[in-house]
């Protein structure tokens, strides 16, 4: 009988009989994750972190989320460690949108499904440590779940939970923040991880191996892992761009997520001009005769990031990061204002 | 359209459609855990909680899970309230078995399903809430998720991250652990959250709605929730009862969870004679035709939690806690014993 209970990495593989090997190969890459504050991980009934090096105004900020549908298309197409990769970035983008310098600590996942496969799971835990690994984040504990009658055949999720650490004086949106900052937008690199129960309707009919032109492999693109964006954050920081406030653009959009971004009494004048929505979303938008306004309530169009800076600072800002560009301002009022 | 994606609790209510009476319900009862550490929680990006009162050793304690296939039961019955208490009773047992005085200072969750129902939502979130503030800890975020293809129909999965506090200098098992210490066992309140995969088809001829002598009314005995055993550690410590060790008796019951509490080279001796194995697992079994050795392996056969402690502190124990008992000692070995 397999054993029916939520089991411990070192059990996914003994319960469902996946061989040492498979057990080994995650428990490498976790450790791989573990810096001398990780004083017990896997096995531990929790895992235990040592807080050091706090600072003067210590705060936790600390997010859960799964990837959406976007498991069911990654369990199709046997895309399990990009799926970890997802799951990571997703998380830790979030965390970012705290405050100034936030330092992801750790993360700890939850993987169900009404079968378990090995080396799925394996797979999976694996993309997940090389994202933590990635981002100094310890994956510090995590849980397996079979759960026969839950979920569909083949199907399973993936929900992860990131603890990081920041300065609560320091918290977005600054006080400085005012009308007149320039937006600064951070490309995503697809859909992330919001839109796919659209997507998945819209690609139904066709072969996820095509090859689109302008598109490219239609598996590949949809499946393109969610952009982490802390690298691009310590490069504005190095080049002395003092961030005001960051929008994380999940499902809703830019029309939902810019706005959680701002102080009350102001919002933001966009320019619909200043960059070119990727081809995959105008794919999308043909295939379904969506209108425009609903694809930028459900996609990122391409904007997976916007970081609000002082208008001086934008020159250096494009330089740092050759791939941003200035998407529009700060403006006084309530309403989102496209150009 | 529903929105596709997953959705903060303060949209889930507007994505399909709630009223702003479920919305009301979900966010009084989360703010009603939120001291004045919680600086940020629903509807950021990421939930903020202040550090302070850290102590000298301060290291966090972290441990997500889930509640099982309890959950295609809780949905049969409509518990969804109670099955909410399952699931931070868990997490909460589980990261007291860190080490002596952990303080919990919040919890975050996923709720996912098919298709979400606002009702459902918010009498699950309830249900968290209530649980949280019962250990003084804040719901400080939540998260979720319409998965279509991904759950079975009328199916949800919930998920749970709890992170608390403690000084890691006082890690168990204490380095005073010895062999002559004694068990001490704490009742569960049914299966808590293990075994309902097994349960749910030893069941599967029988109407919960049934009486079933001597067990109750079988659709509540099976979802009783998950006791959490924090206020009664409270009480060991309130009479100076100095606990070594923590077993949370979870999935692999008492054979595979006690050795986790306990330090290379000693094991326990187990007297079961020390107390009735609860109806409702005899009944279990006897459904089956399951040997006992398969029962105790996969259920908690009514011991919920095991502190083990020093003899000498025996008798305060048990008039601290006066639903404990005696289960047995501290050996030299590596093997388990049952007497």
């Amino acid at each position: 009988m397999s054993n029916p209970k939520p089991s411990r990495y070192e059990d996914a593989g003994v319960s469902i009989d996946a061989g040492q090997q498979t057990v080994d190969l995650i428990k490498k890459a976790v450790q791989r994750t573990h810096g001398p504050n990780v004083l017990a991980g896997v096995g531990a009934f929790g895992g235990l972190f040592a807080l050091d090096d706090l600072g003067p105004h210590p705060a936790l900020v600390a997010s859960t989320d799964g990837v959406g549908t976007k498991v069911a298309l990654a369990a199709q197409r046997g895309r399990y460690r990009s799926i970890g990769h997802d799951l990571v970035n997703h998380c830790v983008n979030d965390i970012l949108c705290a405050g100034a310098d936030v330092k992801p600590l750790f993360f700890l996942d939850y993987v169900a499904s009404g079968r378990l496969e090995p080396a799925h799971v394996a797979a999976t835990v694996t993309g997940l440590a090389e994202a933590c690994e990635a981002v100094g984040c310890a994956l510090l504990g995590g849980e397996t779940a079979e759960m026969p009658g839950v979920y569909q055949p083949g199907a399973f999720d993936l929900v992860g939970t990131i603890v990081g650490l920041v300065d609560h004086t320091r918290r977005y949106p600054f006080t400085s923040l005012s009308a007149g900052d320039v937006l600064l937008a951070l490309p995503s690199s697809g859909p992330h991880t919001n839109g796919y129960s659209l997507i998945r309707k819209l690609v139904e009919n066709v072969s996820l191996d095509e090859e689109i032109e302008g598109v490219g492999k239609l598996g590949e693109v949809v499946l393109e892992p969610h952009r982490c964006y802390l690298a691009d954050l310590r490069k504005l920081a190095t080049a002395d761009v003092l961030v005001h406030s960051l929008a994380h653009i999940t499902g809703g959009g830019l029309v939902d997520n810019l706005p959680r971004a701002l102080p009350d009494g102001l919002s933001a004048r966009i320019d619909t001009s200043s960059w070119t929505v990727p081809p995959l979303f105008r794919f999308l938008q043909q295939q379904g005769d969506i209108d425009t306004e609903e694809m930028f309530r459900v996609f990122n169009m391409g904007v997976g990031m916007i970081a609000v800076i002082p208008a001086d600072a934008c020159d250096a800002a494009l330089v740092a990061l050759s791939d941003s560009w200035l998407i529009g301002e700060v403006v006084e009022g309530d309403t989102l204002q496209w150009t």
